[in-house]
């Protein structure tokens, strides 16, 4: 992958990315997900090999964390490679959207991953107690969770299969742990290629390749304007991109909103995500006109490996648009986001740059994830907030648990 | 509808009321899309009434504004109402997304509605120009632009059946006119009911109804605002809005991101699009916690008409979760809503607002699309821009132009 970042980076700041550089190998000790792309995966292929070709789809029950990885990932490679299985997702408690996925799926032709890291997500176990209702066999259910929990005891109650999540590793940056890959080696996505791809930009950065200095001058630029460009816009070419921008928008607004350490002041950058060029037709004009608050990622996909064409038709009085005669829809894509870049570059106070993958494949959307956690890393480091941790969601959690309890008494 | 109101509306500023009203009365004589509640319908019905059931699919060929109102819709009733035609909309000119939708269509058992207001944008001819060689039979085809237009007189050449845009009519303004009413009642949708529920909004507020003092109170304070709050969240608790949201996107953002009429300042509200409960688990740690930049707007449903219930079963080692047991979904997704509301009003410095709409069906999301339209007008009117143009997205399609101007004589 290729970044190319087209604001001045901030000039002098040697010592600042020392620091920044330092602070980040020092976490690197403590928290899980930096050591990912190294771990051992052999129980995960075994386990997924051993599955039977009776088992057509594979139904995730989890939220936030514990689906939108696995999910990107999917979405990503499913228009060039037939999925082995298919994999839904329940990540909701709205009964019209349980349903609708309910029609889809055969329950004897399906087995169910739970994944839950404290393992009492609600709308987790309330879809859960459901299906369990309609199958209740051990054989069918496969939970993650972490070691120790409810969830953990009542798996091995039952006699099902559990794994546990990594040490140290948060729900939004495990999507490169069993999290993520059981779901995806069962669909037949490539989780060594995916490894492989991360691998390349954790090797880059933390060995002195390319990717070190474009990431630090980056953190640094995002946090040092966090005030003033308050919004991070990701702009991917690439229908196959929009799940990964759901994950994108978990990962950096969990991981930045947030009371700074020392102050307790509220500081954060609100992630956007959008797909171009559906969005030249939806978001683009604030961009270009709107106040001067948010910065923007361009993400283009260098080889689409396709050679749909616009035919060589005239169309009468529509030869205006003749230019578009035999042009492939890869080409067309392509100039439709560099036409969109140097225009934004024209109006000169923006601060854009550009990612730059191969190809639709592991490799790339492997880079894309664990570039992605490094830059939320650097940017939570410099803001002075705890990247890891999400308190502004427990007084909402426990409302609902009163509002249960209350309701459950009452009954 | 129901829009309750969380935050301390400006007092005194019954003025400022008077002269906006005023203001959106006399635009009202121009800006066509206010008086679609009230337009003559019948030609749409019957057009529609008259396809034959061999067709069995629909297929929108139209980008932004030709797309995202009729898809809100259209997946917002889905799920109660099986579709009498399916629709799909080619929306992108990636590659791999123009093969999978493909991938889902009998050409002979489908009709195509291709829409473009200028009858020139790129993405919608160049996939036309694609499925017009496959296909070129002008039976299939239905053709909505501005009369005059390239696309009219070659539908008119071929023989095709164009429909127009009425006058002054915007493109993300369009969702009630033909533009989207046309794919959605031959999907089987209600339309009249559509038109209902939008003229019960437009009503109430032109008429002195519950709503003027809502719709007035929430603009001004958005506007007055603008520069603190300029992030304004959309946070819908069911998965049918989800593309409603998508809809609300670019109705706000390109409607309010512009240059201001006098100052030529950069001026706009960001618009953001939440599904809840999901998005608890990803982007509420930001409101909570993050930089108070945020207004946030719930929409929440009155009655799902759904009994979709957490069985009563206790799970060994899961009792604390026993307090779900029996409850309805719908109850539970209503109480998650409100305990995240609960949670974010005892913060005290967010300004909330709730929008409950009775039921899944017609009536309710005409009457979400004729309040989101008139807040936007309402606020663009204050922030002192014109809403209705986009002229940020002229410089981007120029260099394209050129781009492929070259390209083709170098061909």
């Amino acid at each position: 992958m290729k970044n190319r970042i087209h604001f001045n980076v901030c000039e002098r700041q040697e010592k600042v990315k020392e620091a920044l550089f330092s602070a980040i190998e020092s976490e690197r000790t403590t928290i899980g997900y930096y050591n990912l792309p190294e771990q051992n995966i052999d129980d995960i292929l075994n386990y997924s090999n051993a599955f039977s070709d009776d088992i057509e789809t594979i139904v995730v029950l989890g939220i936030g964390g514990s689906s939108l990885g696995a999910k990107a990932i999917y979405e990503f490679i499913r228009p060039i490679k037939s999925p082995k299985r298919k994999l839904y997702f329940f990540e909701s408690t709205d009964p019209l959207n349980i349903m609708a996925i309910l029609a889809k799926i055969e329950l004897e032709k399906t087995h169910f991953l739970v994944i839950s890291k404290s393992g009492t997500t609600v709308e987790t176990i309330s879809i859960f107690k459901y299906l369990y209702k309609k199958q209740n066999s051990p054989s069918n259910y496969t939970f993650i969770t972490d070691e120790g929990s409810g969830l953990d005891a009542f798996a091995k109650k039952i006699g099902s299969k559990v794994f546990y999540l990594p040490a140290n590793v948060g729900g939004r940056f495990s999507v490169l742990s069993v999290v993520g890959l059981l779901p995806l080696a069962l669909s037949g996505v490539d989780i060594k290629k995916l490894l492989v791809g991360a691998n390349k930009v954790k090797e880059s950065f933390f060995n002195d390749g390319y990717l070190k200095e474009s990431l630090l001058n980056k953190a640094i630029f995002y946090a040092k304007y966090h005030t003033t460009y308050n919004i991070n816009c990701l702009f991917a070419y690439s229908e196959t991109l929009r799940y990964f921008s759901e994950w994108y928008v978990q990962l950096w607004g969990e991981s930045l909103g947030k009371k700074q350490c020392n102050s307790a002041f509220n500081v954060g950058v609100t992630p956007i995500g959008l797909i171009g060029p559906k969005d030249q037709h939806s978001f683009l004009q604030l961009i270009v006109e709107g106040t001067r608050d948010k910065s923007v990622t361009f993400i283009k996909i260098e080889d689409f490996q396709n050679e749909l064409t616009v035919p060589d038709i005239r169309l009468p009085h529509l030869e205006s648009l003749d230019t578009l005669n035999g042009i492939t829809f890869h080409d067309l894509i392509t100039m439709q986001s560099d036409s969109v870049i140097e225009a934004l570059k024209m109006q000169g106070d923006i601060p854009l740059d550009e990612i730059i993958i191969k190809q639709v494949n592991e490799e790339s959307i492997g880079q894309l994830i664990y570039y992605y956690e490094l830059l939320t890393s650097l940017v939570g480091q410099l803001i002075n907030v705890n990247t890891y941790n999400q308190p502004g969601v427990e007084s909402g959690k426990i409302i609902l648990k009163d509002k249960l309890q209350k309701r459950y008494k009452n009954d």
